[in-house]
């Protein structure tokens, strides 16, 4: 059995389909029938959506994707984007925060061809809905400026549910939220209706019992010929569609061959050649800045070039500095712009980006906020890493250097958290150049999402710092020795950086050789080869210094056995940013002191 | 300058008050005035609230608080617990996902007692509201079933606000949520109405307009006599009302002396003698057991010795194993009750149960969801942790130990990430001994948060293991060497641990020494002695193994330069989780090959 593989070049990549033995596989190794839908095991699935009110998140991503690639792409004569954006949720995901947040912007956008239903089944997990689900939910989804409608039988109300999809179309300026009452394990005898059959197997009894009670004469996996032809008569049509679309977008080609030049390299994901070269060069003579400051002419330069790069910050824009100046507001009547205003809605968001990413492989969607509400998205961010939906994560404010706000909105345990994530690139970039070069990577890397933690403070350019360093990881920036055997090695990151070249400048004067290394992205350093970690960590060096404005967990990995880790492992406290350092250590003078005891 | 100080028996802790020094020293060092409120820096603030939505959702959980405690100890003739909570939300709490979740469960609990001011100012630090948040928020507190209000002139509409308030205790059986229509900055000539006054001072200039324009002509910081005085009626106020209090409560010890001592233990958060014992002992002969499982024998044990114990799952209890099996829901109209539905709801139950742990030192409050799922609740755990409120979070399917639910429910990076929280004890009990251990010590520790990370999967109760050991965090559970310097040491937690003593029985038949450490909280054993440290971990010891389904990373702080770590640095998978553990290489075949090649 074979089934007509789809065109490859169409917006969602396909693998091979999934054919009966994969259903027989359900939840076994190496099949591409998980227990849940994973994007990269599965075609046909777009999103991966496991946890609760992700799947609702990605597809207000979707829909946006689709309205502002419509009202860029579009002419009068030719729609060349056009297609709508299908959700389920249930009684679960409606629990949770993150729909709410996602919806409450869908209906600001008035993301019009967005059609949701709501499996109303009155059953979660613990039982009955009525133990801790009691909202009007279709009052809520009024309110955030949904059309709402309701089908009452969704068991098997088929022309009901036609129905009211078409009723859904018909209003376009509005999202539609479609309750669909329904029985959970509809046709089973004896578990119909009750949470014994949300996660667990029916059971060979009961199966059978479902098969009598539902008239299914038919052995395990058996689909009858009927059944058959009646789903293949997709594949002639899908094809017929394509067919129409190709020949619709060769018209356009002539027609509009900017345009359609720029949608193209969209769709494909193929980035302009030299796009990294609009990236701002920074030098040692550059005035000192932030890097968020570094970070949003890095931002601005690369909307330049880089046609699919949209995204904005959860109600920190002019904190987080992530206006793009040449382009107004992504809004209701304003969707060809690509300033997206979130809100104060960060898990809402990061799915939302990860709808974006996943709709067309050029579209680079960026987010932002403080760094240390990093723990309200982190759900969504853990899914950006898994599902290979490469998001820029910029992350501002990225220490105890944000000053007088406080321990609340100061991060200590964050950058390891996400060194500890897999397929996630933590960069902590020290300067312009290094924000230069966490950028270049980021927009490279479409398969790995990307976290820039960047500085509320200024911070000089340094020497030795480069685009190219970052790709390494950890590289030296400064070394006074000459046959890689310095009498210390001092490590660090951001902001830290200029400390470390500190009590380096500082130890070369009373005669030591001492090399500095930036860590800027320690997964990239871990991927390099033994020999050039050996030339920038030689083992014969044990007297390695570590300093960062965060916890010290992870960093033994490098400072070894006999190194000694400079970093906070308390909370910080609310005052101007210069005295926490100095009262919580992060200094040269500790560094120099922590060199002598080695 | 001082002010009388308020009792300190009262339901909150007091330090010092706050003076007009203090109101000087905002946002400095060591000032009792930091850049958000703090419940452990200042005097007066119950809970800590400066990331948004938390403050809500505490609001939540103190309004439960009341309504269970007074449920419980409330008499016909003495309404012992007796208060109101009042809480104020701003646009931005308002867009928060935390937000709507808890207000969904304080509209389906009836909290009657909360009153919230919504801060309608339409500024946000983006600018206006108009560019994100557009819904309409009464109507869906309304479908969240609440009471709701509208006071048009918040400025200075003085009566319209107790009015209000009259209205809002009207009604009983719902939470009122008054929208309060403000100007952000009023009284500012130039500033008022635009997000210039959220977070930045004034300036000199436009301080000088503003009091010029409010018509206010003191000196800074300067209190005339009369607002003095109309202010400091409220201490014999106060202390009226208190005296009126404890004299209710002398009547009532002597009606309800049985009722009074619980109450009386509750609000001083002192456990009975011997509460303790009553944990579950567990043997090496008791029957191989998921600690999952394990930890609902020992919740079910403390809760008939420790009355504050109350708590949940966020509709996973069956899967937790978190129910009280004596009690039953805590509900609209059984708030005596002690098991909480919070609905999939994992933020919102957070931060309720920091506002449940901050109400009352005698308040237990646990709660529970699959660990990986703490990736929604991060927000509120790192709250827990700053703020000193002892939350129990029971946190199972631990690992990639729960199979064929696959990575998006497989933790990896989960472990670490919260051995770097300060203030978190992260354990990972690794079977009956040890999890009533760490229970013992969640429960001893009121002022530090505790997660449990529990398997979905069976484990034997292994030699060794005990409930005094989990009070080392890391400690000897097998060795066979006599001198402290044992060929190897193997270092695990939970469910590895079992492999660790395979592995080392192996060895051990090999002809080696071999010692095996249970590492059940990293947290408790850097916090032993130097001696005792090296007892464990004998410096001279370095063929050093760890073994962990999860990250790698921070395990090199005790495994040392010449040691190994096995782990998993990627994500899962969807498979059985025998197979997964063999082809992700969490095997004692895989610990004796990294011994043998050290």
């Amino acid at each position: 059995e074979t089934v007509e593989r789809p065109d490859p070049d169409c917006y969602f990549s396909w693998a091979d389909p999934i054919i009966e033995e994969d259903l027989k596989q359900f939840r076994q190794w190496g099949s591409s029938t998980p227990g849940h839908p994973e994007n990269f095991e599965t075609p046909g699935v777009e999103v991966t959506t496991g946890p609760l009110g992700q799947g609702i998140a990605n597809a207000v991503g979707l829909a946006l994707a689709e309205k502002h690639l419509a009202a860029r792409f579009n002419k009068p004569d030719s729609e060349i984007v056009d297609h709508y954006t299908y959700c389920i949720v249930g009684d679960g995901c409606n629990m949770e925060g993150i729909l709410t947040e996602a919806c409450s912007l869908a209906g600001h956008w008035g993301l019009g061809k967005l059609i949701v239903f709501y499996d109303d089944n009155h059953i979660s997990i613990d039982g009955d809905t009525e133990i801790a689900f009691t909202e009007d939910v279709s009052g809520r989804f009024e309110a955030l400026g949904w059309h709402t409608l309701w089908v009452k039988n969704g068991n098997d109300g088929y022309d009901e549910i036609r129905k009211a999809i078409q009723e859904a179309k018909s209003v376009t300026d509005k999202p539609t939220m479609i309750k669909v009452t329904t029985t959970i394990g509809f046709g089973s005898p004896n578990k119909a209706n009750s949470y014994a059959v949300h996660g667990a197997a029916l059971g060979t009894s009961e199966v059978e019992a479902t098969r009598a009670n539902l008239g299914w004469p038919y052995e395990p996996f058996f689909v009858p010929e009927d059944v058959k032809s009646h789903w293949s008569r997709h594949i002639p049509q899908g094809a017929a569609l394509e067919a129409d679309w190709d020949a619709k977008f060769a018209q356009y080609e002539q027609k509009y061959p900017e345009d359609a030049a720029t949608l193209k390299s969209i769709i494909t994901g193929e980035l302009p050649a030299g796009w990294a070269d609009a990236l701002p060069q920074y030098t040692t003579e550059s005035p000192a800045d932030a890097t968020r400051n570094l970070s949003q002419q890095c931002l601005n330069a690369l909307a330049k070039v880089v046609p699919g790069l949209i995204g904005g910050s959860a109600d920190l824009a002019s904190s987080n500095m992530t206006l793009l100046k040449m382009f107004g507001d992504f809004q209701k009547d304003t969707p060809e712009e690509r300033n997206v205003r979130f809100g104060v809605r960060e898990h809402g968001m990061g799915a939302i980006c990860n709808g974006i990413a996943l709709h067309t492989p050029g579209l680079i969607p960026y987010c932002a906020t403080f760094f240390v509400f990093t723990d309200y998205m982190r759900g969504a961010m853990r899914i950006s890493a898994l599902s290979e939906a490469g998001v820029i994560y910029v992350m501002t404010h990225d220490s105890i250097g944000l000053g007088e706000d406080g321990p609340t909105h100061q991060p200590i345990e964050h950058l390891v958290s996400f060194r500890a994530m897999p397929n996630m690139l933590m960069f902590r970039p020290a300067d312009g150049k290094e924000t230069a070069g966490a950028y270049k990577l980021a927009v490279l890397n479409r398969k790995r999402p990307s976290i820039l933690a960047l500085s509320r403070q200024k911070l000089p350019h340094l020497p030795g710092t480069s685009i190219e360093g970052v790709a390494k990881g950890g590289y030296t920036i400064s070394d006074n020795s000459t046959d890689n055997k310095p009498d210390y090695i001092i490590m660090s990151t951001g902001s830290e950086v200029e400390i470390a070249v500190k009590a380096a400048e500082e130890l070369t004067k009373e005669g030591k050789t001492v090399r500095v290394v930036s860590f800027v992205c320690w997964e990239l350093f871990d991927e390099q080869s033994d020999e050039y970690k050996e030339s920038v960590l030689p083992e014969a060096v044990t007297a390695r210094i570590s300093i960062e404005a965060g916890s010290t967990l992870g960093w033994q990995k490098y400072v070894g056995s006999k190194g000694k880790t400079i970093g906070i492992d308390k909370f910080g406290a609310s005052a101007p940013a210069p005295k926490i350092y100095k009262e919580y250590g992060i200094t040269a003078e500790n560094v120099i002191a922590a060199a002598k005891s080695l």
